[in-house]
Formats: C-alpha cells, structure tokens, sequence
C-alpha cells in the first residue's frame, strides 16, 4: 500500500475516536518515540498505551492536521492544539511496513512551553493507568 | 521548481557551510518557527540570524539528515545529532514559493533534554551576537 493509503487509514482511526481499532493498525514489533523521554517504547502493548495517551492529552476540540508530508514508507503530518491555553504545534511521524502496519510512530511538539506541558499531562495519565 | 529541486539547493547549502549563501535562499518575508520560543521570528534579517545560531549549535561533525518527506511547496527533513552528549531528534519542515525560495522554516526536536540543550545553547549565541 502507498503511505497515502495507509495515511488514509490513520486519519479514519483518529476521526473514528475508537481505541479498540488500534489494535489493527499497530505491526507487532512497533516502536513509539516520545516528544518528552529518549527511550523508545518498543512493543504493540506499550505502544497502545502511548499512543491511547496522546490521543487523551492532544486530541480535544482544538486537534487539527495542517499538513502532510509524504515518504516511499511514511509520512510526517503536522497538527495543532491548544491545551489550557498553551498553544502546540507538533508533528506525528509514520512508518509503515510493506502489509500497511505503523512499525514507527514518533511525536515532536514545539514550543518548549507544549513540550513541558506534554510532559506534565503524560506523566500524570501513566501514573494513573499503572494504578490500576 | 519542485519540492525535491528546492530541497537539493537547501542540501547543497548546508553542505557547502557558507553562510552567505542563504541570502539567496530565503524569501523576503520568511519567517522562523523556534523549537524552543513560540513567536514567529518575521523577516529575512532575524531568520537568518536564528538559522545561522541554529546551524552553529546543531551542525557539528555528528549532524546527519535521516529522512525526507515531501509535500507540494514543501519538505519535512529529519535529522540527528549529539551534543554534549545528548542525542538530538529533530526535524526542518521547510516550505518554498513558486519562486524556489524558502518562505517558512520551522524546527522542532525531541524529547524534552534534546530542547532544553538547544534553548540553553541558542541563548547564549543569540546574547553573545546582541553584544556586538
């Protein structure tokens, strides 16, 4: 599939707002970058989480994709949001393989105010999650 | 000119490490999107002072582009580096006119350590060029 196709395919899922659906999009062996920690999260489990993360703290009413950016294997699209009035202004980074599976997903975000405020939010939704 | 033509002048000029050369490559109204600051930085004059602080901070013997993504009137370039041991994930999303010249350039770097070294390095080169 072309990165177009398989970008596609993200957009739905971010639109569709249906955690369940990741699953499917997710290669085995993915790995997840952070705009906050060095380490990479390697695995579909951890990924999920990350990624189910994100989509809490970023995706309110404000998310929007600006613009797209398009690899033989990937894509970079770029998003805005503002989250108690900090604006941000990031990017999602996709690799997919050749059966159209996210093998790489990596967030940045700009400026350092979003990235600190990104660090606050993701901290305390892990912190709740591994309560449970 | 297309994205790839535009992007392979911008390659060449970071290869080529001569500073004078931008002028030619910026647009009159570029404007300069900080990892670090959130104000857009207007104007040939100040973007060439940022891309230059920019390109002494980040472009030592580490600096590596490792990834291209292309869109119509633009390009995502990523790129890795280390300094002073922390390993830098960053990204140039350049967009050009129909003019081939560079009309917005915008960076961002991951994770959180790799933007608070830049916002300490950037700094001090912007309050040691104030100086002068």
């Amino acid at each position: 599939m072309t990165s177009k196709a398989n970008l596609e395919r993200w957009y739905d899922f971010v639109k569709a707002k249906d955690p369940s659906a990741l699953d499917a999009l997710l290669a085995d062996d993915v790995t997840f970058y952070s705009p906050v920690v060095h380490t990479p999260q390697r695995g579909k489990m951890i990924t999920s989480l990350y990624l189910g993360a994100a989509a809490n703290v970023l995706g309110g009413d404000n998310f929007r994709y600006v613009g797209e950016y398009l690899s033989g294997d990937g894509a970079v699209i770029e998003f805005n949001t503002v989250i108690d009035g900090i604006e941000i202004d990031g990017i999602d980074m996709i690799t997919w393989n050749t059966d159209g599976k996210i093998t790489d997903f990596k967030v940045m975000v700009r400026p350092l105010k979003a990235v600190n405020k990104l660090h606050e939010m993701m901290a305390a939704m892990l912190a709740q999650f591994q309560k449970r």
